[in-house]
C-alpha cells in the first residue's frame, strides 16, 4: 500500500515556503540512515531500529556544529545533553532509538567515531555522543534490548550513503520510528522544512520528529479535531504517554543561545497538533546549525560565530518556521505510518489518511 | 456597549469543567483588583494602569505560597523571578502594570507590604516583590512614567475589597490591561479556570493573562483563522511584538516543582491562539499553589509540603487545566476589549465579537 | 585615616598579572560612579548609595554589550537578567543599591536613558535595566527608602566624569556599598582585575564587588583563617546573611554562553574567602564583554560575534582570573571598609588591617 | 604499603562533626560497591572499573528518593540528568565508570533492575539509569571499551553485599576510581559525611567523590599551597583536565529544590582544594535524600514530602555540611591514592602522604 505525505492531500501548514524535499535533508550536508529492525524471534516481537542524522557529511568531532537543546518535558533518557548546553555545540551524529537501545546506539556511535578519528579517545580527548530516544514498549519487546551497538553503526553508514545518492529522509515505520505510537496511530519518524531568506540568500530549516506521544481524541489537524472526528468510527488506541523527540537543524548561522530560542518554539508545534506534553512523556528539542562550525583545534585564539540579526523579523520568522515545520512533520509521520502488529499480539492502526484527507476538506474549504 | 465573555458564543475551550466564576478569582482566597488610568493630561494620553492578584486573603510574606516562573519568551522585565524560582515560594501580591511602571508598582507593594508588616525591612528581613508587565506604548505614553508607587498601593487595597465583595476579576481594559493590544485587536485582562478532582474533593486551577501579542493574520479561535477570516474586511491593525504574562493560581497542594512543569503548559495554550512566541514579546508565566502555605519562621525543623501524585493521569489532567485555560483567558481578554482611542491619536479597535461567534458557528456546527 | 589595598601587604593572590589600577575600570571604556548617602535626619540614620558601572561610554542601548548572569544563590531581588538571559546582551548601565532602592535605582537609569535616546520607550522599543542589590539595613533604615531615583541618574553621570577624568572605582563604604557588611567587619565595594593575552594582545577581566556576606568566624584570607584569628581579640560581628553582586566586565570578545560559564567561576572566588554561600545570601554575577557590541538596530541579517577558542589554556586562564580577581576584590572591599556607626546607634568595625597584614605574613612567609 | 585516610594527619576539615565512617555509607541504606578492572591484556593496560552507590537497600524503582542535579562545568558525559531535574527523584542506582564506559554501565544497570523488576519496560513504564564517568585514558585503555555491562550488575551486588557486611566504601583506586588522576597524583574514589540535627534527631550529610581534575601547582590543602610545595621535590604529573563527579547522599528529608541548593555548594568544596573547574573539566553534582520516598504507585492522590525549614542556620548548616565533606572526600581520595603505572606504561605517583602531613603540621601549628 503506498500512502501520502500530508501535502498531497492538498492543504499546508502555515505560510512559509518549503524546501524542495520539504524535509530536514534540505539543510545542505545533513542526512538520514535508518536501521530497522523488524523481526519475530524465539516468540518475541522485534519492532524497533535506529536512526542515525548527521549534522555535516565530514567529521563533526573535527568540525563541530553550534547545537542546543531543550526539554519541553522531562521524563525521558535522551543522552549528551549536558555536554551541547554547556559548550553550544554537536560533535557527534544525532542518534535515536528505542528507550532502552540508548546505551547500545551510543556506543555504537562511539565505535564509529573512534574508527573514524584515531584521536578520539586517546589524544584528542573525549567526544559527546548524543542520542535521542522514545519508549516502543507496545509494539516491541522492548526488554530484549535487541538494538545492538553495530545497528548504530550501519545506521550512520546508511546516512552517509543516503547523502551520496541524493535520498531524503523515510518517514513512518522506519529506524527508531519502527515501534512506534502517536495520538493512538501508527506513528515514527516525519520531516518537513522551511526556507528563509537572510540577506538575499536562501537557508533552510528543516526538522525530523520521531513521535510516539499523544491520546487518540487529541489529535488535531489544521485546527479541525481528526482524532475525534475519526474515533467515532474506529476502535480506540492506545496509552496518552509516549514521548516525542523533534531535531531542528539548519543551514542559517545560528550560535547556541538562538537555537534554543527556535528549540523553544517546537513546543508550540506539537500544541497546533493537540498535544498537551503529558506526564509521561520525554518532550525533547536539539537543535543545530551546520552554518557555525567549531573546530576542535582553532588555528587562532578568536573564533569567529555568526548569529541573525536580533531585532524583529527575521529571527521571528525562524521561530514560525520551527512552528510549521514541526507541526507538518509530525502529521508526516502519521500519514506515513501504516497499521503494524508487534508485541503480544497488539496491533496499532495507521491513520485513516483518506478519511482524514476529506474530512480536511469538507471542514476547510467552506 | 455590553460585550460577552467567550463562552456566550456558546463554545467552550476542551474538555475539563470550568469553576463557578470560569477565572482565577475561582481558587479559594485569590482576589484581583484593577487600578485604571484613563486620562488626557497635557497634551498626552495616559492608557495604563495596575492590577494586583493577592495568592491568599492572609499576609503573604509570613505565609507564603508555593510558587513558580516558567520564562516562555525572555524579552521582558518581570521582576522577582529570581528569588521565587531559588525558593520556590511567593511572598506578595503579583502585579502587574506597564513595562516602565515596574519599578514603581514595585515600590509601591513594597510600601504596602512595609506597612502591613513592620518585621519587613527589620528583624524579619526583605521581601522579594513579583511585578510583570507588558509594554503598552502603542496607547499610552509610557515615556511619561504615569504609573506612580500609591496605585500598586490602591490596587491592592482593590483586591482586598473585590474579595469582601466577592467580585471575580474584571476583563478587559482594565488595570495593567488598559492600553494592550492583542492580535492586533484591543487586549488586556482575561481569566478563566478549570476544575480537577483529588481524593474526592474539587481543586480549582486559574488562570489571569495580561494579553499584549501577536500579529492579526495570526489569531486562531478554536482552530479557525479567525484573525485571517476577519482582516479580509477590517483595516489591519499594527505589531507582531508585545508580551503577555500568565499568571496561574491554584488551591491544588502542588509544590515549585509541580508548579514550574505546569508554567511550562501555559506556552500549548497560547499556541492555540495562533501564538509564536514572537521575538519581541516577553511571554512570562508565574504559578503559585495556596494549597501549599509555608511560614515566614516555621514551628519546627521540618516544614510538611504536599505534592500531587506524579504518575499519569492526575498531573496531566493539572496540565490539560493549564492549557484550556490559557487559551480561554486569552479568548476572554479579547471579546471583553473595546475600541479605545489614545497616544498620538492612535485606535485599536475591539475583536468584532459578533462577527466572530458567527464564524465560529458556521465553521464549527457541522 | 588612610586605609591600603590588598596588595600594599606584600602579597598577592593567585598567578596571574593584573591591570594597572588592579580593579574594573581597567577595562577599557568601563567605569564607575558612586552616589553616597550618610546623613542623621529626622532621627534615623541614612547609610546607603548607588553604584552605576557603564559597560563602555557610549549609549549601550544602541550598542548593547553581551553579557550573561549566574544566580549563585536566589535569595535577593536583582532586576532585569531575564532579558540578559534570553538575549545575551546587556543595554544599559549595571546599578548597584541597597534591597529596597532597587525600584528608585530602575527608575533613575530608565530616566536617564529615555532623556540620552529619544527611542527608549517610544519607536525603538523598550528598554532592560540591571540593578543589583544588598540588603543595608544593619546601618542603614532601609524602611525609609532613602534612595530615589535622581541619585541613580547622578551615580551614572559621577561613572561618566569619572572616566574623563582617568579615575578607578572608589572603594569601601562608598555607592551601594555604604551600608555593607562583610564577614562581620566593614564591606562595601572592592575591585581587581588580571590581564590575559590572546593573539598576540593583551585583554583585561575585572571584577567589581559589592560584599555584604558570611560570619566572622569563616573569613579566610589567602588560606589563612584570619576571621578565627582575629575573633578572639574583637567584639563579634553580626549576621551571617546578607549578600554579595559580582560584576565581571572585560574587554576580550567572549559571548553571552562564555560569560555565563565565567560567571560560574566566580564561586571558586567567593570559596576562597571563606563563603559557603548561607541560606540568605543573595549571590549574584552579571558578567559582560564590551569586545562583542551588539547594535541595536544592525545593518545587515548577520551579526558577527567573537568568541575565544575553547580547547584549553585561554579559556581556563579566564576562569582562573575570575577566580583571582573575585577573591582579591573581596579583600579591597574589606581593606577599604572604616569602621561605622549607623541605624539604631550600631556599630561595625572595619577589619584590622594592620594586625591581618602582621598575621598573613607570620604565617605565610615560612 | 598501607595508606591513611586524610584525619589521620590529625587535622580536620570546618567545624561540624563527622558520622561514624566518614563516609557517605554513613547515611543509613547507602552502600557503595566497586569492580575494579586492572589486567594487561593483548599489549594494553586495563585500569577501569565500576563503582554503584544504592540509594537505600529496597528497589528504587518502586521507592523513589527525591533528587537533584547540578551541573559546574558540562564537559562531560554523565547520562540521566534529564529525568532527575524534571520529576525530582532518583529511580536508580548511581553508576560511576570512565568516561567510554557510560553506555555498558547503563545497560548494566538496566538489565539488573530489569531482572529486579519484572514490570521495568513492561507495564510499569521505563526507568532512568543515572551514571556519572571521568575520563581515564592517561592510565587507562579507554578506546578498548572494557567496562562492560556485567561489571556494572557486578558493582550493584556488590554494593547490596557491602551493605550486609557492614563494609563503607573503600577509595582510592577502586571501582570507577581505578584509573583517576588528581591534582597530578593518583586520585580516584574518595568519601566524607557530616551530621546536622533537626528535630533533636541526628541526621547525616555524606559525599562520594570520583577524582580525576586539577594541575599539580593548584593543590591547596587546608588552605595551604601543598601543590606548589611539593612540586618543587617531585617530577611534574599531567593535564590540567579530567574532571569529578560528586555524589551527595542524605537522609535529611530534603525536596528535589532543596538539593538542588546543596549540590551548588559543592563547588565551594572542590574551590577549597583549589579547584577552578577548567574548561574540560566535567564538574557534576548528583544530590539525593533517601528521608523522602515516593512510591512508583502512589495510594493516595496526594504525595507527602517533608522539607527542611528555610530561614537560616539549618539549611545554611546543610550547606556547610556539603562544603566540608567535599573537601574532605578529595582530600581523601589522593590520601588512598596509591603510585600507579598504566596505559603505554605512564605512571601516577601517589600524594606523598607523610611529607604532606608534616607540611600541614609546620605550617599549621602555630
Amino acid at each position: 500500500m503506498s500512502r501520502q505525505r500530508f501535502r498531497e492531500t492538498g492543504f499546508t501548514v502555515g505560510s512559509l515556503p518549503t524546501g524542495p524535499a520539504n524535509g530536514i535533508t534540505d539543510v545542505p550536508g545533513v542526512s538520514v540512515g535508518h536501521v530497522t529492525l523488524i523481526e519475530e524471534r524465539e516468540g518475541v516481537s522485534v519492532r524497533t531500529g535506529v536512526t542515525a542524522i548527521l549534522p555535516h557529511q565530514g567529521n563533526p568531532f573535527r568540525n563541530k556544529v553550534a547545537a542546543a537543546s531543550y526539554v519541553i518535558n522531562g521524563f525521558g533518557k535522551t543522552t549528551g545533553l549536558v555536554q551541547v548546553d554547556e559548550l553550544g555545540v554537536l560533535e557527534s551524529p544525532i542518534m535515536l532509538t528505542d528507550t532502552f537501545g540508548v546505551p547500545a546506539a551510543t556506543e555504537g556511535a562511539l565505535r564509529y567515531m573512534m574508527e573514524l578519528d584515531e584521536g578520539v579517545g586517546a589524544e584528542a580527548g573525549s567526544i559527546n555522543i548524543v542520542t535521542g530516544e522514545c519508549n516502543d514498549k507496545f509494539l516491541n519487546d522492548m526488554r530484549g534490548l535487541h538494538v545492538r551497538p553495530e545497528h548504530a553503526v550501519e545506521a550512520i553508514r546508511e546516512a552517509k550513503a543516503a547523502h551520496d545518492a541524493g535520498r531524503p529522509a523515510a518517514e513512518g515505520a522506519v529506524g527508531a520510528g519502527t515501534g512506534m505510537v502517536c495520538y493512538g496511530w501508527k506513528g515514527g519518524i516525519g520531516t518537513s522544512s522551511r526556507v528563509v531568506e537572510a540577506e538575499g540568500s536562501v537557508y533552510h530549516i528543516g526538522v525530523l520528529t520521531l513521535t510516539n506521544f499523544g491520546k487518540q481524541e487529541d489529535l488535531t489537524v489544521l485546527g479541525q479535531p481528526i482524532g475525534r472526528l475519526l474515533q467515532e468510527r474506529e476502535a480506540e488506541g492506545r496509552n496518552d504517554d509516549g514521548s516525542v523527540i523533534i531535531v531542528i537543524g539548519t543551514d542559517l548561522p545560528l550560535d547556541a543561545r538562538q537555537l534554543k530560542r527556535l528549540a523553544k518554539r517546537a513546543s508550540f508545534g506539537l500544541a497546533n497538533t493537540g498535544a498537551i506534553a503529558h506526564h509521561g512523556s520525554g518532550d525533547i528539542v536539539i537543535a543545530f546549525s551546520n552554518g557555525n562550525l567549531v573546530p576542535h583545534e582553532p588555528q587562532s585564539d578568536f573564533v569567529p560565530m555568526r548569529t541573525v540579526r536580533e531585532d524583529g523579523a527575521l529571527i521571528s520568522a525562524c521561530f514560525r518556521a520551527v512552528v510549521e515545520a514541526v507541526e507538518e512533520a509530525v502529521y508526516n509521520s502519521l500519514f506515513a505510518g501504516e497499521s503494524m502488529t508487534g508485541h503480544q499480539g497488539r496491533t496499532v492502526r495507521g491513520l485513516p489518511v483518506k478519511e482524514t484527507a476529506e474530512l480536511l476538506r469538507s471542514r476547510l474549504l467552506l
